[in-house]
């Protein structure tokens, strides 16, 4: 019977029989036999297989069996006699699948850059390290869905495609289906002719599931997005992806501190869930990549979590023994130097700060009595810096279309989501994870384009 | 506490005290006291709340508890003396949270059509239809991640914006940054500036994340995608999406009968899953909305699928003593009338069928020994017809470059993807099944647009 190599290493039997298969990461040829070592991606250690000459064929199979060939290999298992490995294969037949020419190959034993491996993106999955991201990726994504489901959260799915710049946040991707070659236009115009495009009107990619998750609330009570979303922002940088994955959980009856409440709760189980569910891997980055990865997990998952308000954080920062290179002042947005000061240097473990002042966050944040914060929250992480944001959802019509206004956005626009405090309105929060930004705090990786399998950014777009 | 209603339903004790929040389903007024039916949309059941005129404020409470309103209720949890419900709250406390103008409010005790419901998709969700599709979606798609991890399969993300026209499948949506009202063109020609673009090149959303899968599934062995897909067909059916999610399974090491075992056993899965994750809901289903679903989820998950080749199936078709609308020849596709025969008529069960001719067929599938049909499958199940499309892929190299020059695909466009046909080439396969048509199915909702929250079609993008 098929089995995967993980639960081979994990709990194989001496003397029982065994068929595996994979792709060959090395051979180590002897004078008595040769150790072979295979992956199947379902774990970081291979397993070795021990070829001897009594095999059929034992040279031509020996010849073939390069980095990257494809096998299937029936035999017994024995224990290793080898270090840092409880069981080996003692093969009795092997099949060839797929040759791997090592003229070719791009993967050779040597290690390669991260950047050279992004050019080879439909290989790069064979290596230790993109194994390692891909498995952790799947068990936090995993961890995201278990979370909530447990909870009795609905998974929604809201739109890619929308025709509302929703936030006004950052630069939208347009959809279209009409020819760039030669655009209508209007008659007696020079007006692009949207009627004859798919949808009628001007069509973007989402940045946000948000307004949307809030219809399924207030419907639906508690609910989750976990899809794509995307931005246009023209920035080369180690962090930012033009498409990745967001999960955005929305309470109904919900107030900040519940939001605060479930937030921690979530990031705590993510970690823990994927501590237990890959330990290997991430002993590997905590190892190989960054060597903190572990013990930022850990705190995370053991300390209660600081939360401080925005002014009571301000005044921290103004106390601190510490020269900024921004400015600290009341009214001004923190930078990360300061979040990573807060969390990292003062309160040593992740800390929430609450009741930003209203002008630097979003309409849909609820106004506090003061007049002068909203109930927005953004937790900091020690190494990470902000890792989610997210708030309690303004419930009054009249001071969510007097924020609309006030920021120069139109009323008609927003007609459903205001018809949402119009009938049956009721208090709500949710908050906002980017989840390749957690991904590559978890893992350690320092390009955010090597925790997703297909990256796109400017100019960019292979595979 | 605060407490679900589907709990407080299912397990809650009379004599305990709870509090519930929700929205006015009805009121009805008596006598004595009054009867308000409140849903949180964690039940298709409301909670009968009964008010007593000792309530502080009881008169005054009364006229703002119209549908729609949201609310919080404490009390005492009481048996009810009323038919088909066990349970009553008591209530010894209303707190309004907002109110829902009986004058305006578009959704009132009254049917409402579908159709009308879709102009108000940003509160169909508190209907009884709509709570329950969104629902079953919810199970259906966590069955789906439960099936695949229990295997110990790895969720991948695939590209959502891709600068390839794979499988050349129907027509695509490009995506752009470019100002459509003035597209830059290359000096000296009238052609597009495409350097001048996001991606610095035409982009496109995908029409599927198989190839991308094969990617992942040749270095991590079992993977699954399920994530949104894009089709531009300009038609406006009750079964078309512009946008729509998909599950697409690839396994390395797989054949078309390794293929056809997994998707059977999924099939099964997510039906039994949801039947006993939503017995209410499926319910509700079988008695308002089509009287078949129970017995169509029942047959998929008690009978042992058929597997017949497209050569049998047509020989049975040329045999079958019924009139067709369409030509049966061997060498045609199959029409839903002649899989719906097979299935529903003949078989009267899930049917697979195998082997279809090669031209008819995509260029990646694997090309059988007597050179006339491929590896291929689609399984057809009474009353929905052709469900899920798979395929055992080509993984020899000369063949699979042959099949995409007689289709006319370019070879240099396909480079990484016959890449892995060159290093550590294996034998796999996979299958694909459409979110939205499974959904529809289950519930037997008539129109696709109904067991999405936010539809996308031709001219239609709202919300």
């Amino acid at each position: 019977m098929k089995q995967r190599i993980v639960e081979i290493l994990r709990t194989g039997e001496p003397q029982t029989s065994v068929t595996i298969q994979g792709w060959v990461r090395t051979k180590r040829e002897l004078k008595e036999f040769t150790f072979v070592e295979v992956n199947d991606g379902s774990s970081l250690a291979n397993l070795q297989i021990v070829l001897n000459p009594d095999l059929p064929q034992y040279t031509e199979i020996l010849k073939q069996l390069n980095t990257g060939a494809s096998l299937e290999v029936s035999g017994i298992l024995v224990e290793s006699p080898a270090k840092g490995q409880r069981i080996e294969l003692n093969a009795s037949e092997v099949k060839l699948y797929g040759e791997s020419d090592p003229e070719t190959y791009p993967l050779q034993k040597k290690r390669h850059s991260f950047e050279f491996l992004r050019t080879i993106g439909h290989l790069r999955g064979r290596t230790n390290t993109f194994g390692a991201v891909f498995r952790v990726r799947n068990a936090a994504a995993t961890a995201i869905h278990q979370f909530f489901q447990e909870r009795g959260f609905l998974w929604v799915h809201t739109p890619i495609m929308t025709a509302s710049d929703c936030e006004g946040a950052g630069e939208m991707l347009a959809v279209t289906s009409l020819n760039l070659q030669d655009i209508p236009r209007l008659e007696n115009s020079n007006q692009v002719d949207y009627g004859k495009d798919f949808f009628g009107k001007p069509a973007y990619l989402t940045v946000s599931g948000q307004l949307e998750a809030e219809v399924m609330a207030m419907a639906l009570s508690d609910v989750y997005t976990f899809g794509p979303t995307f931005r246009a922002e023209n920035s080369n940088t180690s962090r930012h992806l033009a498409e990745f994955w967001m999960v955005e959980p929305e309470m109904a009856f919900c107030d900040l501190t519940g939001d605060m409440d479930l937030a921690e709760a979530f990031l705590k189980y993510i970690f823990k869930f994927v501590l237990e569910k890959c330990p290997e891997d991430m002993e590997f980055f905590n190892q190989r990549i960054d060597k903190t990865v572990l013990e930022t997990a850990n705190n995370i998952i053991d300390n209660q979590f600081e939360r401080v308000t925005y002014t009571e954080a301000v005044a921290l920062l103004k106390k601190a023994d510490k020269k900024f290179e921004f400015p600290v002042e009341w009214g001004l947005d923190l930078q990360s130097e300061h979040e990573r000061y807060l969390a990292e240097e003062l309160f040593k473990k992740p800390a929430i700060v609450t009741d930003y002042p209203v002008e630097i966050k979003a309409f849909y944040m609820r106004l506090n009595d003061d007049n002068k914060t909203v109930a927005a929250m953004d937790i900091l992480a020690p190494k990470i810096g902000e890792i989610i944001g997210g708030s309690q959802r303004e419930e009054r019509l009249d001071i969510l279309q007097r924020r609309l206004e006030q920021q120069g956005l139109s009323i008609e626009d927003y007609w459903w989501y205001l018809d949402l405090r119009r009938y049956g309105s009721v208090p709500h929060a949710g908050f906002g994870l980017g989840f390749e930004r957690l991904v590559q705090f978890m893992t350690g990786m320092s390009n955010i384009r090597d925790v997703i399998p297909f990256p796109r950014a400017p100019l960019s777009i292979d595979f």
